[in-house]
C-alpha cells in the first residue's frame, strides 16, 4: 500500500467520512486532501473545514467549493431537457450529483498530485459505481479507495467503536442510533433509505419528510407560477430572471410549501437488488411538468417521440453512473440540439401536492396552429378529404393481410 | 353510389349522428343499421333506440350493446399492463375505445349483410383513423362512409339547417350554441376539445369538468385503498373481488370524489397537427400508479426496462389506431407474458388530486429481498467486494478510451 | 388551375417527363422550368436541354446542374456514417437522391418565382412521397403537381398515343415495349423494378444487370484496397486522396469489376405494399463493410450499440422521405458527433462478389488494446479476479428470481 | 474449501480441462463429475471418457451427451428467427452454445448431488460470463469454480509444467506451441482468436480456416438450394425433410464447399475490451440470408421493423450471456409469435463465397400482392389519388414548422 502518496476524499464532515479520513491516514500512511462541496444540501460547510484541520489536514489541502450553479446548470438542467425519469417515477436526484463530485475529485487529484480518490459510499449501492465510473472515465490511471468494500467496520457498532478509539467526535444522535434513515441531499432532492423503509409494505412515517409539508398541511390557497423557458431551460419565474441555482432553489421553496414532490418507490439498483426509497424533489417535480408543457407546443411530434423513446435509456445511463461515458455524451448532443426551439412560457398552479399545467405559449416557436386544429371552419387550411387517402394507404398492409387470412 | 345496399352506423342518438343517419338514407338510398354501445359513457341508450325507430330503422336493425365488461377486460386492462401513456401524459381514454367500436361495426356488418360502415368522426381528428384502420384490418372489403369528409355540412349552421329541414329534433342546447366543447366519454375517461380550449395559453374553465370535483372541493380527509393484482390486472378493491368494469367504475367514483385525474395538455395528432385537450381519467390515474407499484416489486429490472423502452411505441400504436394491427398484437404478447408474476397488492392514498403509493407487497412474487437490500449487516447474502470487480470491468472501456485521449 | 404561373419540373429528358412537360404546358397554361441534374446516373444531359428547347422552354429556364459532389458529400456519406441498411438489405440508393432533387426544385422555384413543382413519380411508389415531403418541408407554400396521380394516361399505350399526338419524339425502344424494367440510377446505385421482377419467385435475368459483371465473370485474381477514413468518411483510396464523388465513382468501378453489390429483394414500401426490386450498389457495398470495420476499432462499444439500435429507424426515415424532417436532422447530429474519432484505414479484398475485410488500424483513434485482449500474459493490465465480481452482481437479480421460483 | 463435496466439470478431454480436472481433485479434495457434450464440434468424445477414467472418475459420473438436436432446435433456430447479428457482423456461434452447456451442468449437478460446477473459460472472455449467468439463473445456490480466475497457472509454460508433474498426457502439438489459435467449434461455427490475430491490421493466414475452402478454391459451378420454412425454421432442403441438426450440418457442408461464411472482425466483449476474432459459419450465413428472404414476403412491414429495432438488443442479450434471463425469454415470446406465418420456400444460389437469394414464395402466407405492386394497370386495386392525401397529412407537421421558420 506504499504506492499511495496522497488521496482526495469526498468529505462531508459527518461521522462516516471522518472515520474514513482517519482510517485512510492510518491504513495508507498517506496525505489526505479533503473535498467538501456545497451542492445545495443545506448544511454548513465550515464545520467540515474545522474537523479536517483537527485531523491534521493542511489548510491548502482542504477544498470547500460552492458548486451550486455548476450543478444545476451543467447537470440538472441538461438532464431535465430529456424529461428524464427512471423507472417511471424517480427524478434521479442522487444520481445526477455524483458525476460532478467525481469530476472535482479528479480535478483536485490533478492539482494536488494525488494518485487516489476515496469516498464513503457502501458496496451495496449505486453511488460507488457512479463515483468510480466517473473517476475512471476522467482519469484512467486514478486509484480508488472504497473503504466500505475494504475494511471490517461493516456494522454501526464497529464504526462507533473505531471513532471513539481514535477520538473522532460522535454526535449524540449517532450514539442514540442516529437518524433512522440513510439520507442524501442536494439542490435537486433529498432521499431516504433504510431502516423503517426496508419493509416496502409499510407507509413512510410523516415525520421523516424534511423539505416538503404534507399536502394536508399545505396552504388552502393555490399559487400560480409563470415559468419562462429558453432553449429548454427555465430562465425566469413570474417575470424575474433567475440563475440556474436560484431558479431551482426558488422552485424548491414553492414546491415544498405546497406539498409537492414526495415520492415513495421501490427501484432497481444497478448492482442488482431492489431497494425502497423515498424522495422529495419539489422543484424538479414542477420542472418536469413545465418542461413537458413547453415542449408540447414547440417540439415537432416525431422529435418528441424520438426523445420519449430514448429517455428511459438516457435515464438508465445516469442512474447507472455513465454520465461521463461517450454514449451519454452522444445522446446529450441530440437532446440539446432538439431544445433550440423550446422557448416560451408555461403557467402552472400549485395546490396541495398538485402541479397543474393550466397554460403554455411561445411567441417565437409555437407549432400549435389554431387555424388548423379548430373544430370550426378553417377556411381551407386543412383539406379533410386528404384524410381519406392517408387512412387508405396506412390501411393497405392491414387489408392485404386480412385478405390473405380470410382466404 | 348504388353499390351500397346497407350501412352500419355508429349511432349515439345525438344530433350529429342523427343527421348522418338521415343523410345516409337520402344520399345512398340504402338501409341503415344503427349500432349504439354502452361503454360507460353514462348516457341512456333507449333514446337512441327511439330516435332510430323514428327514422324508420327496423327494430331488428337497431343494435344496442352493453360492452362495458368487454371494453375494460379486453382493451383497457391490456393497455394498462404496459403502463401506457402517450406523450408523457395522456392515458388514451378515447383511443382505446375505438377498436372495440370498429370490431362491433364489422361484426354487425357481417350479421346484417351490410357492405359498409359509417361513423361521425371528423376529417381532422384521430378517431376517423382509429375507426377505419380497425375496420379495414378486420374486413379488408368493407366500405367506409365518413360523412364529414364527404358532405358539405361543414359548419354548425349548415348542420342545424339540414336537421330542421329534415325534421330531426334539435335540442335546445344545440340551438343555443350547445356545449362549448367537443366531448367523448367512456368508462375510462371523458375528454374535452374545441372552443374555449383552442387557446392553449388559457386555463380551462372550472365548470367544464364533469367527472371529478376540483382538488379544492375534494374531501379534507384522505382515503386509503388496497388494490389486489392478479397477472397485472386489478381484481379486488379493499378485499372485495370486482369484475373489470366494476373495478374501473368504482375507481372512477373514488378518484372523482378526491379530485383525481384531471389533465390539460397539448398533444400531437396522428393527422399532423397539435391539439389541446382536457381529460378526466380518475380510475385510470389510480390504476397507472398502482400498476407501476406492483410491478416495482414483482418485475425483473431488465424486463421492466424493456417494457419502459417499448411503451411509447406501444402508446403510439394505440393512439394512431393500430390496435388491430399485427405489430400491436405482437407487442401485446410480450407484455402479457411479463405479467404472469405481477401478483400482489398495492395501498394508495387518495387526497385532493393526489394518488400516493404508500405500500406494496406480494406473498407469491416479490423480488424485493430485504436481506440483501439492507443497510444493516446482511450475514453474507451479498459480498461487497464483488462490487469492485463489477465496477472495474464496466469501467474498462472508459479507461481505455481515456488513456487514448490522454496520450 | 389559373393560379399556377410557373412550375419547375424535375426533367430527365426521357419520354415520361417529356410527356409531363407538354401536359403541364397544356393543362396549366403555364411556364415550365426544367431541372435536370447529374447525380451520376451516367447519362448525357445535353439532350435534355435540346428537348426542353424544342418544347419552347426559354434557355434561362433550363437548369442543368452537376450535383455529384454535393450528392455524395452531403447525402450519401452522412447516411453511410450510420451504417444504414433498410430491412436488413437495401442500401437506399434511390431514397437518398430524392431529398437533393427536392431541395434543388425548391431553390429553383424561388429563383424563378415559380409557385409549383412537378415530378414524374407514380402514385404507387415511394418517390412521390420523398419528393413531396422534402418540398413541403423546405417550402410549406409550394404547390405540387404529380401528373401520375392526376391525369388519365395511366397505361403505356395512352402515354405513347399522347406523345405521338403532340409530336413528342418516342425512341424506338419505347415503341418496342422499351426496357422491361423501371430503372433509377445515380452515383450510389442503379435499381430495377417491374415486369419480369413482379414474380418474386423467379430469378432475375442475367442480362438485366448493367453496372456489375456477374461474380462468375469477375476476374480470377482478387484485388486489395486500402481505404482511409477521416471523421467517418472515406477520403483516400490506396493512398490517393479523392473527393467524395471521385471516391464513390472509383469504388463503383472496382466493385462493378469484381461483381460486387448485386441485391435481389422484396421490400416494404411506405405506401403500404411489398415490392420486388433488384439493385446494384458496388461502391456502397464496399463502403458499408469498410465503415463498420473502421468503427470496430475506433468506436466505443455502447456508442456503437446505440447507433445500431437507432439505425433501422434512421433508415426508415430516409426510405420514407423524411430526410428534411427535424427527427432525421436530430439523429444526424448524434451520428455525426460519434464520427469524430472514426479515423484510420481499412484493407478490403475484392473477389468475385465478395468484399472481405482483412485488416484495419488507426494510428490516432484505435481503442483496440492488444495488451488487454491478449490470451498471453498481460503483465497485470487486466485483473481476471474482477470478472468474478462482475458476474456475481450481474447475476444477482437472476438469482433472487430463481430463489423465488424454487421456493 | 471443505464445503465442496462434488463438482461437475465441463470437460472437453483436452489439455486445459484435464489440468483443471486434476487441479480440482487436488485443490478441493472432492469428487469430480465430467460432462462432455457433442454439440457438433466434430471431435470424438470417447477419448474424453477414457481420460476421465484415468483420472479416477467413476464411470457413472462420466456424462457424455449428444446434444446436437437440442442445440439446433432449441437454441440456434430460435436465435435465427430474430435474424440475430451482433455488431452488424457476428452470428453468435459461440454465445449460443453456452446456455445449453450451463443448463446441462446444472441438471447434472442436481442428478449427482454436486454443489458446484466448473469450466475452463478464462477470466478475460465472455464465456465465463455466459456459463455462470446461465448457471446462477437456473440454480441460484450453485457454486462456481473458475480455475482461470483462481489458480496461478496463468501462462502456458506453467500449465505444461503442471501437466507433466501430474502425469497428464500432453500431445505433441502442445509441446510444440500448439495451435496458434484459441478455437471453439460447434454445429453453428468454428472460431479463432489469439496469437497471430492479435494484430487487427494483419490478414488472417489462409491455412487457419478449417471448415470452408477459400472462395478462390470453391467450385466454378454455382449450386442452387431450395429451403423450405415452417414457422420461421428451415425444415426441408431441396425437397427433403431434415431434422434441425441434419439441416444445419448439411448447410454447413454445402456452405463450406462453396467458401461461404468466413468472417474476420473486431468485436466488443462484454467484459470491456475489443477483441479480434475470425469465424466460419457456413450454414448460419445461408440461414440468415434465407430467413430474411422468407420473412420479406410473409411478415408485415411493421412487425418486421419492430423485430429489426429489437434485434441488436436481443443479440446483446445472447452475446452477454443472458439467454436464461427473463428479458431474453420475454423477447423470444414476441419473436416466436411473429413466426407463425413465416412459411414458404426460398431459393439461394451458392457461388464462391456468395449466398445469393434468387427467389422466394409462400403458397399460404405471401403478403406480396402483384396486383397492387404492379407498374402496369392494376384494375383499381390501388387508387393513386389516395397517395396525395397520404403525403399531405404526413407533411402537415413539416409545413407548419416551415411556416414558422419562414415567418
Amino acid at each position: 500500500m506504499s504506492n499511495i502518496n496522497k488521496v482526495v476524499l469526498a468529505y462531508s464532515g459527518g461521522l462516516d467520512t471522518s472515520v474514513i479520513l482517519k482510517w485512510l491516514q492510518d491504513t495508507y500512511q498517506c496525505d489526505v486532501v479533503t473535498f467538501t462541496a456545497d451542492i445545495g444540501q443545506g448544511e454548513e460547510l465550515e464545520p467540515a473545514r474545522n474537523k479536517a484541520l483537527q485531523f491534521g489536514i493542511k489548510p491548502e489541502q482542504i477544498y470547500i467549493d460552492d458548486l451550486r450553479e455548476e450543478f444545476v446548470r451543467d447537470f440538472v438542467f441538461p438532464m431535465f431537457r430529456a424529461n428524464t425519469v427512471y423507472e417511471g417515477e424517480y427524478l434521479l436526484g442522487t444520481s445526477i450529483a455524483r458525476p460532478l463530485i467525481a469530476k472535482r475529485l479528479i480535478e483536485i487529484a490533478k492539482e494536488t498530485g494525488a494518485v487516489a480518490i476515496s469516498h464513503g459510499a457502501t458496496g451495496k449501492g449505486n453511488d460507488q459505481v457512479r463515483f468510480e465510473l466517473g473517476a475512471y472515465a476522467l482519469n484512467p490511471e486514478i486509484k480508488v479507495i472504497a473503504p466500505w468494500r475494504e475494511w471490517d467496520l461493516l456494522s454501526r457498532e464497529k464504526l462507533l467503536a473505531y471513532a471513539e478509539k481514535h477520538g473522532i467526535p460522535v454526535e449524540m444522535k449517532h450514539k442514540a442510533g442516529g437518524s433512522p434513515y440513510s439520507m442524501d441531499a442536494n439542490l435537486l432532492h433529498i432521499s431516504y433509505e433504510g431502516r423503517h423503509l426496508e419493509n416496502p409494505a409499510a407507509e413512510a412515517e410523516e415525520d421523516m419528510w424534511r423539505w416538503t409539508v404534507s399536502p394536508e398541511k399545505a396552504p388552502d390557497q393555490a399559487e400560480y407560477l409563470d415559468i419562462e423557458y429558453a432553449n429548454g431551460d427555465p430562465v425566469a419565474l413570474n417575470g424575474k430572471k433567475l440563475s440556474a441555482a436560484e431558479m431551482l432553489a426558488e422552485l424548491n421553496r414553492l414546491g415544498g410549501k405546497h406539498g409537492i414532490g414526495r415520492l415513495d418507490l421501490v427501484e432497481n439498483r444497478y448492482v442488482g437488488m431492489k431497494s425502497r426509497g423515498c424522495y422529495e424533489t419539489p422543484g424538479g417535480t414542477i420542472m418536469l411538468k413545465a418542461h413537458r408543457a413547453i415542449e408540447s407546443i414547440t417540439l415537432d411530434r416525431e422529435v418528441a417521440h424520438l426523445k420519449d423513446d430514448l429517455m428511459p435509456r438516457y435515464a438508465s445511463m445516469i442512474y447507472n453512473g455513465y454520465w461521463w461515458a461517450p454514449e451519454r455524451r452522444a445522446l446529450q448532443v441530440l437532446i440539446d440540439d432538439t431544445q433550440k426551439h423550446v422557448n416560451g412560457w408555461v403557467r402552472v398552479k400549485l395546490y396541495k401536492g398538485n402541479v397543474i399545467v393550466v397554460g403554455r405559449d411561445s411567441k417565437t416557436d409555437s407549432l400549435f396552429d389554431s387555424n388548423i386544429a379548430t373544430f370550426e371552419d378553417d377556411a381551407g387550411a386543412y383539406n379533410q378529404a386528404d384524410a381519406g387517402g392517408f387512412i387508405k394507404l396506412n390501411a393497405l398492409r392491414l387489408r392485404i393481410a386480412a385478405k390473405l387470412q380470410n382466404r
